[in-house]
């Protein structure tokens, strides 16, 4: 049934160099650029980033990678529109309350393993010295959070937010204040932390404060 | 009546190398470094920077910044220092609501120009590279966050939020979305983001969201 020779459709956020697929050995060869890249980012940083770091450490030939990606920009990009074509779901745990906890708490969770915070906090550092980075992290989240927008249509059928509540300010409230501490003011992020997140923008939503009521007031 | 000899003392949120001020060359010496990171950290970014940009920007010489500062770490330490000895204040509006949209109006307002915008994402972006800098971002913001707290305990003054509110936590809250959107996800931030995060922020405080209460109840 599955015919190879005919992937299905990609969607426009994965738009990167070298995400055709014609078959297994392309889908590999990207696989390694992107443990190759990942591994270069967490270890070294964007600016270290070469063509020469990723053909040694993918065992893919330099005059490959610059035909089929250009350059290391389009290497980090690629990478990350890897990372999003994953299968993430947003949680569903019966209730609004229990749903954003959980959200905070995942981003809580995946940035207290240093194994596993290494990768994303690399794209996030590597989008203020590359536009390309910049744009891809730019899709990659704007799928994440839109991935997310179930969490807040489930809790409006179920009567625990008003109708009109804006999904997309909502999840993003929920992750901003780990995010500040994490890449901006650089404190601590904890359970507790995740959870006083959570608490805040349920309140809020509670409140009706998400719904797009005319923001323009005068001051 | 000023002394040039007896400076005030310092706070220790500026424990930077260069912070003495025998005298007002040293203190323009250190304004003219903090000028050359700036610009470098801009232009170039934290990798690009080195001690002779900076020497041939400052017109200091680089053996007098080797001996006062060490390197280039020191040096955008002691600028993040410098800039954290400002005279800045939170709005005082009169409300609670008028504060806290200020505060984020501001933030949104600084970043919308290019120009102003520079330097603090630059100090951002090298936070990634250099753990001093990171420190030195920490102890700005906590410092910053600490000059917001009175617009809670004005609030609580004026029955306008419970007692017990976090102020740490809700001045984060407040800027929190604005800095996803400059520094993670890569989008816009506009009045219309300030207003909405001011807005919301306001109802969780007056719903009692951010009272300190036990925030470790099982999941």
């Amino acid at each position: 049934m599955n015919d190879p020779q005919s992937p299905p459709e990609r969607g426009a956020s994965s738009p990167a160099p070298g995400s055709r697929r014609p078959g297994g050995r392309t889908a590999r060869t990207r696989a390694a650029v992107r443990d190759a890249v990942l591994t270069g980012l967490a270890e070294h940083g964007y600016p270290a980033l070469t063509v020469e770091y990723v053909a040694e450490h993918s065992g893919v030939h330099k005059t490959t990678l610059y035909r089929r990606w250009g350059g290391v920009e389009s290497m980090v990009a690629d990478a990350l529109a890897l990372a999003g074509e994953d299968r993430w779901t947003a949680p569903d745990t019966g209730s609004l309350a229990g749903d954003l906890r959980a959200l905070a708490r995942e981003v809580a969770d995946s940035f207290a393993d240093p194994a596993l915070a290494a990768a994303p906090t690399a794209f996030v550092a590597a989008a203020f010295q590359s536009p390309r980075a910049a744009e891809s992290l730019h899709a990659f989240y704007a799928e994440r959070f839109r991935r997310c927008a179930c969490v807040v249509d489930r809790a409006v059928a179920r009567g625990e937010a008003p109708a009109g509540t804006d999904a997309g300010a909502v999840v993003r409230a929920v992750s901003a204040p780990l995010f500040l501490r994490l890449f901006v003011t650089r404190e601590p992020v904890d359970t507790r932390i995740a959870d006083q997140a959570a608490r805040t923008v349920l309140a809020a939503v509670e409140a009706g404060a998400f719904t797009s009521e005319d923001a323009g007031a005068p001051a």
